[in-house]
């Protein structure tokens, strides 16, 4: 049977490559795409997510517009990274696609209210729409099946020393969705890092001469760039799928189930994901969080699925 | 010319082993020795400290008892770790030495005011006294050449998920000596965490059959069970003396200069060292961390100073 | 031409008389009523809401119910000023109406976006309503054309020595109304503490012997025993009541403007409105700060508008 | 029998009159006058107790200079208030005294130790030099008979609308004083702003024509100019005097016992003195809050007290 999921997402580099997996994968039914502020302001993170699906002949998926601005805090975007349009490298053509009319939070309400407890949210991006679903409509959280979702960092963040960007961009509403009860796989930083789209990588989505497949190497050879310039690394962390690829096969991650708090207060620390990897504080486990990959897994699942699209 | 240090310590079984480090290697001066609460109080952190010196026949440097809680919080000491006394487990004879009638935050500044600013600080529990001498009075600042302490921790902490146990003990004291201007090596769990004790470490030893070196294999032994029973940990991190280490070899240690700030009023975060390794904050770098040891030359230096006591 | 009002309230019998106020002042057009979470739990608010108005013969103001709890903290109620239904002392028949189907927040927007920004939003409750209808839909803002709102205080707090019951029940929330951008007059306590219902103000209402206003004075006399055993007061202050008043004739209190923000991570200080009296903190005057009443003119208008129910 | 007092101050034009009134009143045995930076550097503040004592003839009691920054934070003056020197307004000649060698802290401990438990602390600055004597040797705290000191308030502070300056400059250490367990009479805004230099009392100081009550006046000059200019008052309250005067007849304030916490970590009420009015935090009650002055009775005892001088 497959996975029922709304990716709720960014779009973004990684995150676009996340709707390319969830969208063709057998194991997956991706009921919807929702989008939010994070990477890029909510205008043009929908934007991207309708020319990527557009692009790679995604139909039947609605794709609606969620939450502009994080719960408290101004928005800030990763323009750094993900460039001034939030997709910025390869050209890519207007969308043929247009969203629901319908908010985000409103369709994820409506989705899970009408739904048989079957459905896993995949968040990519800052939690924001989840959290205000939540809060908009506590009934909607035992129809939760589990929650996926990429974010957070057991040690080192990569927007502050102590916060991934997820999480940093709107940890009010990351604590709201840590505290929900639901069950809950974080994909963290630990696991991303592993996930670098190395030169192999590239061959290997290039060599087919697909349009899909080129398209990924494509944003990925930008992504790369950004990456180098801000972090120093040789090959770039390729996030979001493998909160995806995790609920595909959760044994394509190494995880433990720990206890997880989100710091929203500290002067130098708000949006850390505080993981108690030694059980010191006592508190339930109410987390599984992934902290190694089985690498070649991933690449396979991921790249066997772009090649999917023509 | 040999390193003149200030040890300011609160033993603890590593801080012991710190103390025959720093009193025997040919490369220290040991002016002073002076204690603090932190792993205990501060009255049995200087019995301890008495204790080792009497025990391992360590004359003329004055034991000085300071600060006997933090700047602002409650203590609270390490029993879990360290047992009731700060250093249970083998026998220990009463101490036939004696401290000195002065404070030990007056005997810092005292030696620091009359010094040609040329004492390193190797403070090893928490930043209390060092930090109250800066306050009380600021014209030792220029006067100290530099400090080189065990604390903190890039990634996971030891007593909460964010912070290691020297830190979070007295965060505010830690934030003022982390910003006090003068150069300071960091050496943090990341680095003691390589230094094991191993079954080989102890029957090294063990093995010449002296007196102290035997002594410090049984400090280890009991370490060794707190350590297995609190974090599951195989043999246990020495990690003090890595910080005496770190000044006579500043090559035993790998290290970076790097932005640290003390996180001192997170919810969840509070005494995390945050070290900006990515430079994503644009502070300046004013701490040298460590990250990797050698670990073979650190045994080496250790045993071989432990084996010139009788 | 009537004020058009959403008066957004957590009935409380205060609230209720400020529900009786507003739906029968002829300056008045109650377009709606949504309730929150706040003295009571929002199921409890909102069946006292609607006992209110069926009592009192109020038809045609759509009733709906909002947030069930604060943005991020949990609810924590007033069961010690306002008994266990919210609304305790004088027996109360069962509604006769019901609430519309529609989520309070969503009645707020759909009722704003479809206004010609004419409506004035009259909060006495906690502000999680609007704080959320802010967020989930921004476009909103230009269309609000004020907001009166009952809460916070210059000085001393009600619930805490810091904070006023409302603001205090949902800080973040408050937060984001505060920092809106709309005009907005606040009406704290140190208004809403001249507003008390003597002996003779008891008498005034009963003494027509006409249901509702003698069912006002019921309500008040319980107000007055738990007002007296928490806070000592000789005589209860009828808060809610003066945010519609100050709004039906502005120069009913005294006020000025100023910068008030709100605390939201104090130890001590959790949802004090910090009201910046000597413009220390240079920042904008956004609010229009209540800090006198003109009591006999607040008496007369609201004894006058209970005596016209039967 | 006299009160024993060690007069911690700042001065500060109300520090001087503080200074004036405690020296010469025959309920008071002035042992010691400690400085602390706070209306300005502890240097200037130390030259400008010299000043007093050297122009007032005040001899026999030991000047020394204390902390010279807070325990925290960056020293941050009031020269809005005080002028460049912290005592601007009349020319005062250049000091005769000399500060002892002893540092402030020492000092007080060296008393306390030394007493007979019969010492009554004047603070009338930041508490930095009593929370630092307090830490740096514990062994004073039951040799403290009683603390009076002027800072705090109970409703809207004067540097930020939360916050006295006093507590303001220096929270952690009026957190740790307000811990201490010592009785404590806290002179807050409530009862100084009661104490204004009207016409008539400046009169009463100038009409005897003597030239330390006239040098009084011309301080209270200056301050009435700076006070209007910043506060909008016509009459400058004269502050420190009030805790003197508390100490020597207890009634001449109305007080009450409560509980008082210090805010340290709030984003716009650090330094706020949360009096518990209410009760309704039901923590102990451990301050004699004063609300209240004796204004007449104020004024005599020291206008009295001024003309005692040449």
């Amino acid at each position: 049977m497959k996975h029922k999921i709304i990716l709720d997402c960014d779009p973004g580099h990684d995150d676009a490559i996340a709707i390319l997996l969830a969208a063709h994968h057998p194991a997956i039914e991706l009921l919807a795409i929702t989008t939010v502020a994070g990477n890029q302001s909510v205008t043009k993170t929908t934007s991207n997510a309708l020319k990527v699906c557009s692009l790679a002949g995604i139909r039947g998926v609605p794709i609606a517009m969620g939450m502009d601005r994080p719960l408290l805090r101004p928005a800030r975007y990763a323009a750094d990274i993900h460039g001034e349009s939030g997709l910025d490298g390869p050209h890519i053509p207007a969308p043929t696609l247009e969203p629901v009319a319908q908010h985000g939070v409103d369709l994820i309400i409506e989705l899970l209210l009408n739904s048989a407890g079957d459905i896993t949210l995949v968040p990519t991006g800052p939690l924001t729409n989840i959290a205000t679903a939540i809060r908009r409509e506590p009934q909607i959280l035992p129809k939760i099946k589990a929650i996926s979702l990429m974010g957070g960092a057991i040690g080192l963040g990569n927007t502050t020393p102590s916060a991934e960007f997820n999480i940093w961009a709107d940890p009010e509403a990351a604590a709201i969705v840590f505290g929900c009860g639901r069950p809950i796989t974080m994909v963290p930083l630990e696991v991303t890092h592993q996930a670098l789209a190395t030169k192999e990588v590239l061959h290997r989505l290039r060599e087919a001469r697909r349009t899909v497949a080129t398209f990924a190497a494509d944003l990925l050879v930008f992504f790369a760039e950004t990456y180098h310039k801000v972090f120093g690394f040789v090959d770039p962390p390729v996030h979001d799928p493998c909160a995806v690829a995790a609920l595909i096969e959760p044994e394509i991650i190494q995880a433990r189930m720990m206890h997880v708090a989100v710091e929203t207060t500290g002067e130098w620390t708000v949006g850390r994901t505080v993981c108690d990897v030694y059980g010191k504080l006592g508190n339930e486990s109410q987390v599984r969080v992934g902290y190694g990959l089985n690498v070649p897994r991933f690449w396979d699942m991921l790249i066997e699925t772009l090649l999917t699209y023509d």
